[in-house]
């Protein structure tokens, strides 16, 4: 449909049928199966009309109900206008990949772009229009259930897989086949709530919303992002979803957005309880005059409930509305739906796409990839003639998914122990599970969990966990070698699970404990959902490989890295603290007046008196099963003028024995700035795999853009002075050289 | 002096002159014993004429010295401008009163103003003219160290301490006897550092800076207070101390100080390190342009370096430093100091008033009115016919002022067991210290402490820490009752003093626990500068008496709480945490949009899956040795129209059976504004003795202005709706009442 087709469209419908556009149910009110709810219980306060009428669907999939649905509600619509369903699909549909922050680790936005891809066309076959993905929030703070959504702790990182992302779900033309439209979540800054505490307040400077949270939505915005999703925070004191400056001035006017915004789940209703909004008609006229397109299902859907009163008392005006509503009508129509409602739905390509051996590679390829080496001491990659127990709770579980992939099944999902048997000798080697994900002394994570999925973890006596734990110690006593999967519950990361001590659960703990008591060759295989503290973990196992939650070919991917079929690459996107006691914890921080010096006992330094300041394992850290070198780097110029370029060079050789890939990372700093800048940023990285003996110069190009920041008076702008570059394998790196930028 | 002499007399001083005023130096420089330096090691950058001729001098007290110092400088002084002798007098001078955070245990502002009187009488007859107090620094994180400097996390609580203590340096008249200057610090928000790590960047939104942040310095200026402090951390990503928005157009214009700002110890400088600054000329002229009239001591005296080539280059302007330097001398006219240069030093008085009889009753008094009983189930106060005794590190101790009180001497502080053998049998009762205050376990922390101080804390070794245990366990044995004085270390408080972990010692621990499998009768004497975790000995103490660091009398004071020679009436000023894992954490949280309802279970809402939200004790808690009974609050009106006052009442009875004081404190709510507000804001506490059985009626009047807040558009300003009002003992009360404000 054109344009001006679209705007006569507009100009026939009645208000309310403008204001139903606005409007979001659940498939629940089109009774059918297969939908889920994702927010708070739904209490109904829409008429028969509103569902009737209602623009779009939240949480309902699969091709045959939702041709269905689509062509009852078309048939019924005054002016046939087609249904938008939306989703949540972060990573994956039925091919579930590794969590959005295992795939920051593989440091790879091109494989994320696949990733999308390939979920947008599972989506897009089972009726699916829009993804709720992806998630660009900034995370520093590992307390937060939702940093396994994002993809970590560095702006410019986060940036480059909301783009990837993005163009994998969108494409070029949302109307091709297996696109759906991506929605850029939450705006913004909703990754800093307070005390890492779910849905707490956030605390930010401007200086800092602007330079390090905002970058990564613009990111999205730039490419296209048909979608924005408002978060459920306040900033600047105000909630994100009645903010009109932080929605009319800054997305806007001034980050150029012009496609749907849509509310989180039921956030416009909820700045009741903020304190913001008297009721939901004063609710309904901040979100309007904010510019939120869309409100998301709600317990009374604000919009329904009021914009027609509000309209015609003259509160509100219909030109506000009429805004909105060519947004909405405006994204039907990039995806084709007025020609072809159906899209991509087909029951027969659901069968053929989902699972299918490609996506089931990808996500293969995608979890080795997302996998970090912490430490090896050179157990790893295994000796496969050796005795081998598996012990852990995960050794045989299929619960490898996340919280966040309630679409897919886990029993489509690979265990370690089915893809270990076919490559680990069976007279050989043992699995046993050794204890519960979470313990019976965790009763109140337990009951809270629970409570929400009647999942059966955790509910064994002391008595019975005690007998697991000794047959698996018995084990551990014949065994050469002991593989420990363990880690968080599945509901342990994810909306609503933020934990004050991010440890590995207790009852875990035990075991390994017990386990090395009579065997020290320990290799940890860790789920996790977040940075936790492993202190003891790190110390006592002699290899530790973070799988976070690894998706449908969780367990073939982990063999595939034991077992040195794959080399481990990943590289930490988000810190793993020393101790919960240090977080909010990441690298790209501020130097401070007073910046702690290496090696220099002095009192008055910015530091702790218990702990170091750096984090366990920083940003960019992991290993791989080869060693490399890198050379000193080298400037080929001292100064930069207005248009150089400068080259950054530096020389990566694999002086080990092995296959392997390095992520060659490049940080810059500046020294001196009229707003204090990090001690160091990543400006760019290359991910090099080298042949034993190889080697290959690695050029980083430096240019003026790449030095712009937020400055208080100029928007951004670079400044003259000194920078720093640095090129290393990890944020830690002190492998740098310096450069003037004249001005 | 009149203020046109000033201004004759700034005319003719040439510029040298003028920047060696705005020049401070330590009395290091002017070789004599008694002086002490805070902050990093100085290295000398200075002419012999810039000691000369500096304007003011830092850290050096005692009248003798002093008044020589004074002598020499003017006489060699071209216009013989007097001295300004400057000193971090914190919570007294000879004469320790309780810590900051002890003395807001008090609410009672008074107590603090007379501390404020009696630490300023001290400190003038030794000769000193300004102190570097109060601090007002808002804190809600108990892992930084100078939380023990501040009165708490309550805005208003905070201002009227503030108010109370610059009332108490300054009286009305700073050339009165027994007057010192007050500098309010550390402009601003130095109380917010990141992950509680000191020095560390502060993340605050402009609207919370200004609402919750800025009113307690508002109360200090308002009180007059001569001189402000820059703080060390960057607001909005500038560094307080060149920070030109913060200190012109908010200090300055709009919060009207006109008094002298100084520097916090070399913090222009450390503007190169924080990356805003390129070398010391840019600090120069960066903290000049902000307005900054004193260059506290530094490594390399920024302003004394630059000043003089920069304004002959005419970078600035001389009209600057003029202004900077008129409000230097219009302090030392303010102080009399031109007609009397020594003002109140007096080696004799100095003998008469140190520690005198009315100061040290004063400190006790204060220290008294500090505890806070968190635990008591009836053991408190003692049977003094059983047997006692005292085990732990506190027990006998002396050390229990705080790293913020250099002046006074330990020796002069009176232990437990001092004041204890006063009033206890000694047949009856045993003093042990069972164990060092740092263990041997804690190497890394003791070795930063005693790197600086030489103090011999935690050199035993393990075994020599076991045999102590155990004497102490078998003492135990014997006794009806054990007191156990356990804590922290005094220099793991204070500056550069950011603990990770917010615990007991574990070498106390272990005495703890291992006296606790012996005797169960234990009450805990806690030793401390900030909330700690305290969960193992809150379930196991049979009582639990908080007792800061209480100063010169605090042995007396705690022996005269626990044998109920007075009654504890302290409440806590700051929230003691659950776990370290949920900082920052305060009783003045907003709402959120998806608060925790208690007692329903609920997965989509604002909390930890394994913590609750609530501290295990809230900001406002304390109990007494008797029981009092609140009626329901009630209001005389529904409905505040303008120029309104409702009056809240609520009676309070004293129900057990001995005298006793409780707090009963007034909260308020604003149920829906254009901002987000607290879920209780304290606008109101009484502190009430009442003889058993005893009742009173409290009321608490409302106004329109209290209902005020910092708005996005309009200021200060209060909105029409929906108010509750809530009367109770502690921040968790939900005795309330509602009304409306109509507009």
């Amino acid at each position: 449909m054109k344009q001006e087709e679209l705007k006569k469209l507009l100009d026939t419908m009645s208000l309310q049928e403008k204001i139903d556009q606005m409007l979001q149910l659940t498939g629940d009110f089109y009774q059918d199966a297969d939908s889920v709810l994702t927010g708070p219980a739904v209490q109904l306060g829409v008429t028969g009309e509103d569902v009737r009428m209602a623009g779009s669907i939240l949480g309902t999939c699969r091709a045959e109900k939702l041709i269905k649905i689509q062509k009852r509600y078309m048939e019924n619509h005054p002016h046939h206008i087609p249904l938008l369903f939306m989703m949540d699909i972060i990573h994956g549909m039925k091919t579930i990949f590794p969590i959005p922050l295992g795939q920051g680790a593989s440091f790879e936005p091109e494989l994320s772009k696949r990733c999308a891809a390939a979920a947008a066309k599972e989506a897009a076959v089972s009726g699916l229009h829009v993804t709720f993905a992806p998630m660009v929030d900034l995370v520093r703070d590992a307390r937060w259930g939702r940093v396994m959504e994002s993809t970590g702790e560095d702006t410019w990182l986060n940036s480059l897989f909301a783009r990837a992302m993005v163009e994998g779900f969108q494409g070029d033309d949302l109307k091709e086949p297996y696109k759906v439209a991506a929605c850029v979540k939450h705006f913004a800054a909703y990754g800093a709530p307070q005390a890492g505490r779910e849905y707490h307040t956030v605390e930010l400077s401007e200086n800092t919303l602007r330079e390090y949270y905002l970058p990564a939505y613009q990111a999205g915005i730039d490419a296209k992002a048909a979608m924005v999703m408002t978060s459920f925070n306040t900033v600047n004191g105000i909630p994100a979803s009645t903010n009109r400056w932080l929605m009319r001035d800054i997305l806007r006017e001034e980050m150029g957005f012009d496609g749907v915004l849509i509310s989180d789940f039921s956030a416009i209703l909820e700045t009741i309880a903020h304190g913001c909004s008297e009721d939901s008609r004063e609710a309904a006229v901040k979100a309007l005059e904010a510019g939120v397109d869309i409100d998301m299902m709600t317990n009374v859907n604000v919009y329904a409930a009021n914009l027609r009163k509000l309209t015609e008392e003259g509160v509100v005006q219909e030109a506000w509305i009429d805004q909105c509503v060519m947004r909405i009508l405006e994204l039907k129509n990039k995806l084709g739906l007025f020609e072809n409602p159906y899209k991509d739905a087909d029951t027969e390509k659901e069968k053929e796409i989902f699972l299918c051996p490609e996506h089931r590679a990808l996500a293969r390829e995608a979890a080795v990839k997302s996998f970090v080496l912490l430490e090896n001491d050179g157990v790893l990659p295994l000796d496969m003639g050796r005795r081998t127990a598996f012990i852990g709770p995960y050794t045989d579980s299929k619960q490898i998914k996340s919280s966040w992939s309630f679409t897919g099944d886990d029993k489509d999902c690979v265990s370690i122990k089915e893809a270990a048997g076919k490559v680990f000798d069976g007279s050989h080697t043992v699995y046993l599970k050794g204890a519960p994900v979470l313990g019976s002394d965790s009763k109140e994570s337990e009951a809270r969990l629970t409570g929400f999925t009647g999942d059966e973890c955790g509910i064994m006596t002391r008595e019975e966990e005690e007998k697991m734990r000794k047959e698996a110690v018995e084990a551990a006593k014949e065994a050469d070698l002991v593989i420990m999967p363990l880690g968080e519950h599945y509901l342990q990361s994810g909306e609503a699970a933020s934990r004050a001590q991010i440890t590995v659960p207790e009852v875990q703990m035990e075991l390994f404990r017990a386990v090395h008591r009579v065997n020290k060759n320990i290799v940890v295989v860790l789920f996790c959902g977040r940075p936790l503290d492993i202190r003891e973990i790190s110390q006592k196992a002699r290899a530790v490989l973070v799988v976070w939650r690894p998706g449908t070919e969780g367990g073939s991917a982990v063999v595939d890295v034991l077992t040195g079929k794959e080399n481990p690459s990943g590289r930490l996107p988000m810190s793993f603290p020393y101790c919960v006691g240090q977080v909010p914890v990441h690298y790209n921080e501020f130097s401070t007046g007073r910046p702690d010096r290496k090696g220099i006992q002095e009192r008055f330094r910015s530091k702790y008196l218990d702990i170091p300041n750096e984090p366990l394992y920083p940003f960019g850290y992991g290993l791989g099963y080869t060693r490399f070198s890198l050379s000193q780097v080298k400037l080929d110029k001292a100064e930069m003028r207005e248009g150089d370029t400068i080259h950054a060079g530096v020389m990566l050789k694999n002086i080990g024995e092995r296959k392997g890939t390095e992520t060659v990372q490049f940080y810059i700093r500046d020294m001196a700035a009229s707003v204090v800048r990090p001690v160091k940023e990543l400006k760019g990285f290359e991910k090099v795999t080298l042949e034993p003996g190889e080697e290959r110069e690695i050029i980083f190009a430096v240019e003026e853009p790449m030095l712009r920041f937020h400055t208080e008076q100029n928007g951004f702008a670079s400044e003259a002075g000194e920078f720093l570059v640095f090129a290393g394998t990890d944020s830690r790196t002190e492998n740098r050289a310096g450069f003037r930028l004249v001005k």
